[in-house]
C-alpha cells in the first residue's frame, strides 16, 4: 500500500476511517487457488469483515459465502450470491433463523446440534423438500499454535468427535434432510505451516470416520482454515509455499478413496482474505508527558477497534504494529497511545516504538480488514462513526453503511 | 424488581432486550442525597448509559450532566439540561469538540492538558467571553480496592499532582477562561467504603494544594466518586451507612475553611446510579453437553453485554450473577452460558451455579443497566439489536434508538 493513498483517503473522508483495498483482496483469492492448484474452493466467512462493497467485490469470485446469522444470509442474498452457494453455521440459531434458511433455499445448512436438525428436517418436510446440510464436527485433538482453539476441551460448537457414532445416524435418517458432507472449524488464527496441516490431517481422518459411520458419499468437505496474519510487531507471516508442500499430498491422498475423488473440497476463511488489506487511521488529538511516558490521544479507541487494543479474547494486550504515515522519517521513541475514550483501559499500544509521533500526525493500524469496525463497540461514549473507504482500481469512494449515531 | 415483570417485558418485546427501571433509578438519586445529607450536588456522567429516556427521567432529578464526548454534550442539552448545567471532559476533545463546547455555553469545560485550556481561552476571547472552567488533576496515589485505577502510573489523564506547580499558573492566568474550580476521578468501581474515604480525602488535600497555588476560591469541586456495585457472586454491596460515616466529616473539616465554605461539591457517578436496576434479558436457545459440560447457548452474548462476557478491562474472566427467570425453583446445577457469536470466546458465564436451565427459559443478567448496551460491539455478526425498555409506574415502554442493523 502506497502510503500517500491512505494519507489521501484520510483527508478527503476525515479520521478515523477504515480502508480497504478491494483489489488486494481480490487479487488474495486468486493467490489462495492457485496456491493450492485449485483443489479447495473458497468460502468466505461473512463475519470477519460484512462490509457491503466489499462483499459485492468478493462475491464474483469466491465460491460460497458463509453466514453465521440470519442478517448475514440476507447479506450474502444482497451482495448477488445465489441461496444455493450461501451456507449457514453457528451455535445458537433461533428456530425462526432456522425456517428461514430452508425457505430461502440455503445451499447448505450447518448443522451444530441434534435439535437444529429435527427443526430443519421437521420444516422442510414439511414443504416437501429435503434441505442440504452439513453437520460440524468438533475434534478432540488440535495441534498447537492456533490462536484460539475449540478442539479437545467441552465446546458449544458442533457435534463431539467421541458422540459421532450415537448422534450422526440419527441426522443421517432424517427424512427432510440431504446430509451432503461434514464441516470442521476447530482452531483461529494460526501462523504456523505445519500445525495448520497437522490439523487439516486431523480433519481427513474424521471426516472418514463420519463417512463411514453414515455410509454417505459426500459432496463437500469444508476446512475451517485457520489461516492466520501477523498482528504483533514479532510475529512472521505463514510460509504459504511450505503449506502447499504440506497440504496438497494431503489431499492428494483423501482423493485416492474413490469415496472422496469427486468430493468438493473447500476453504472457509475470512480473516486470511481481507485483514491484511484493511487499514484504521486515526488522527493524533493530543500529547501529554506523564510520569515518563510520553502519550498521544488519537480520535480512535477500543470503541473503533477492540481487537487492536487487545481486548478481543487476548488473555494479554501485546502491542499490534502502528505506522506514522505523517512522519515516517522521525527519530523513533517510545509513545503509549491511547484512544478519545474517558477510561484508563483505552490503550491501543503501550510503549511501541514508532518515528515520532506529533499532534495531528496520522497514525495506521495495519492487519485491520477483518474483526475491525463491526466487532467494535462503536456506540460506547457516542463517539462518531468510523468511515469505510474502499478502493477500487485508484479510486477510493466511502461505503460506510447508514450511521448508528445521528448524535456525533 | 419483581421477575414477572421482567418476564412480561421479554414476553412483549422479545430477547434480546435490556430493561431499566427508572423509577428505581429516581429512587437511587433521593437515597444518594439524603446519604450525605445534601452537602453533595450529583452529576451523572452520560457514558454510563446514554439512552435518551434514561436521561429525561434523570435530568429532573440530578444537577448536571458530565459529557464525554460532544455528542453526549448534545444528549444532555436534548434532555433538557441547560447548557450552564452540562461539563465535558475527556482525554482527547478534537479542537472542534472544544469550540462547540464554548460555543454552546457550557457550564464547566473540564480541562486536561495545557493545550485544551489554550484552544479554550483563545476561543473564547475571540467572543469576547470567558468559559468557565475545571482542571482535572491526576493523583500520585489511590488506595487499594479500586477497580480500574488510573493514579500513581502513567496517565491519559489531566494534569498530574507533581506537575500542578507549573502547569496551573499557566492554565489560571489564560484571559479567557475562569478557573472556577478542580476535578478529580483517579478510580473505579469500588465496593469499599474506606477505600472511598481515603481517596476523598487525597482528594481534599489536592484541592487545597491547587488552591494554594492557584489562589483561587473556588466555587466547584467534583469529586469522582468510583462508589462500585457487586458484578460477581461473591461480591458485597458497598456500606452506605459506613460511607456516611466517614465522608461527612471530612466535608465539615473542609468547610471549616472559609475558601471552602461556600464551594460547591458535586459527586460524578454513573454506575452506582443506573447499573443496579438494569438487567439483559435473554432466551436459551440450544442445549449441548460437551465432555462433561453443561452448554446452553444463548441469544446474547458479547455482542450484546462485553462487559458481562469479562471483555471489558477484566484480565480475568469471572463470572457475573444470573437468574433464571423461567425455572427459579430448578434443581441448581453448573451450566456454561454461551451467546450467539461463531466464536470459542463468546462465554457468558463458565460452570456457573444455576436454577436447572432448560431450552426457551428466560435468564437475566443483573447489574446491566451501566455500559451494557453502548459499551458493546452490537454490530458483531449482525445479530439483531437488544430492544431498550423502561419501566415507569409500572408501565414498560420501548425506548430503543434507531436501529443500526437493518439486515437482522
Amino acid at each position: 500500500m502506497k502510503r500517500d493513498v491512505l494519507k489521501q483517503a484520510a483527508e478527503q473522508f476525515g479520521t478515523p476511517c477504515y480502508v480497504y483495498d478491494l483489489d488486494a483482496i481480490v487479487q488474495r483469492v486468486h493467490l489462495l487457488r492457485t496456491l493450492f492448484d485449485n483443489e479447495f474452493q473458497i468460502s468466505y466467512a461473512i463475519k470477519a469483515n460484512p462490509n457491503a462493497a466489499l462483499m459485492n467485490a468478493l462475491n464474483p469470485v469466491i465460491d460460497t459465502f458463509d453466514a453465521s446469522s440470519f442478517a448475514e444470509v440476507k447479506r450474502a442474498l444482497a451482495a448477488g450470491m445465489p441461496a444455493g452457494r450461501v451456507s449457514f453455521s453457528g451455535p445458537a440459531k433461533r428456530p425462526t433463523e432456522i425456517t428461514g434458511a430452508v425457505d430461502a433455499g440455503l445451499g447448505e445448512l450447518v448443522i451444530e446440534t441434534l435439535q437444529e436438525a429435527r427443526t430443519a428436517s421437521d420444516h422442510a418436510r414439511s414443504l416437501g423438500r429435503r434441505q442440504p446440510c452439513l453437520v460440524r464436527l468438533n475434534p478432540l485433538k488440535v495441534p498447537r499454535k492456533f490462536g484460539a482453539s475449540m478442539a479437545g476441551t467441552p465446546s458449544q460448537f458442533g457435534i463431539d468427535e467421541e458422540d459421532m457414532e450415537t448422534v450422526l445416524p440419527h441426522i443421517a435418517k432424517l427424512d427432510g434432510l440431504e446430509l451432503i458432507g461434514f464441516h470442521i472449524y476447530s482452531g483461529t488464527n494460526c501462523l504456523d505451516a505445519e500445525a495448520i496441516a497437522d490439523n487439516f490431517g486431523i480433519f481427513i481422518d474424521i471426516f472418514r470416520k463420519a463417512q463411514d459411520i453414515t455410509g454417505i458419499r459426500p459432496s463437500l468437505l469444508i476446512f475451517g482454515s485457520g489461516f492466520g496474519v501477523p498482528y504483533l510487531q514479532d510475529e512472521k507471516e505463514l510460509d504459504h509455499d511450505r503449506l502447499r508442500e504440506l497440504v496438497l499430498p494431503l489431499v492428494a491422498d483423501l482423493r485416492k478413496d474413490p469415496i472422496f475423488a469427486e468430493t468438493r473440497l473447500t476453504l472457509e476463511l475470512g480473516r486470511w482474505l481481507v485483514a491484511p488489506f484493511g487499514w484504521l487511521l486515526t488522527r493524533v488529538i493530543s500529547a501529554k508527558t506523564s510520569r515518563g511516558s510520553e502519550f498521544r490521544a488519537c480520535d480512535a479507541g477500543f470503541n473503533n477497534h477492540l481487537a487492536a487494543c487487545g481486548m478481543m479474547g487476548s488473555v494479554f494486550r501485546r502491542n499490534w504494529r502502528y505506522i506514522n504515515l505523517s512522519n515516517p522519517d522521525g527519530i523513533p521513541a517510545l509513545y503509549t497511545l491511547v484512544g478519545p475514550l474517558c477510561t484508563t483501559i483505552d490503550r491501543l499500544a503501550v510503549d511501541v516504538d514508532l518515528a515520532e509521533v506529533r499532534v495531528d500526525d496520522l497514525l495506521a493500524i495495519p492487519q485491520s480488514g477483518a474483526y475491525g469496525l463491526t466487532a467494535s463497540p462503536t456506540r460506547f461514549i457516542s463517539h462518531p462513526d468510523p468511515r469505510e473507504i474502499v478502493l477500487r482500481q485508484g479510486k477510493a469512494t466511502d461505503v460506510s453503511e447508514a450511521l448508528l449515531n445521528h448524535w456525533a
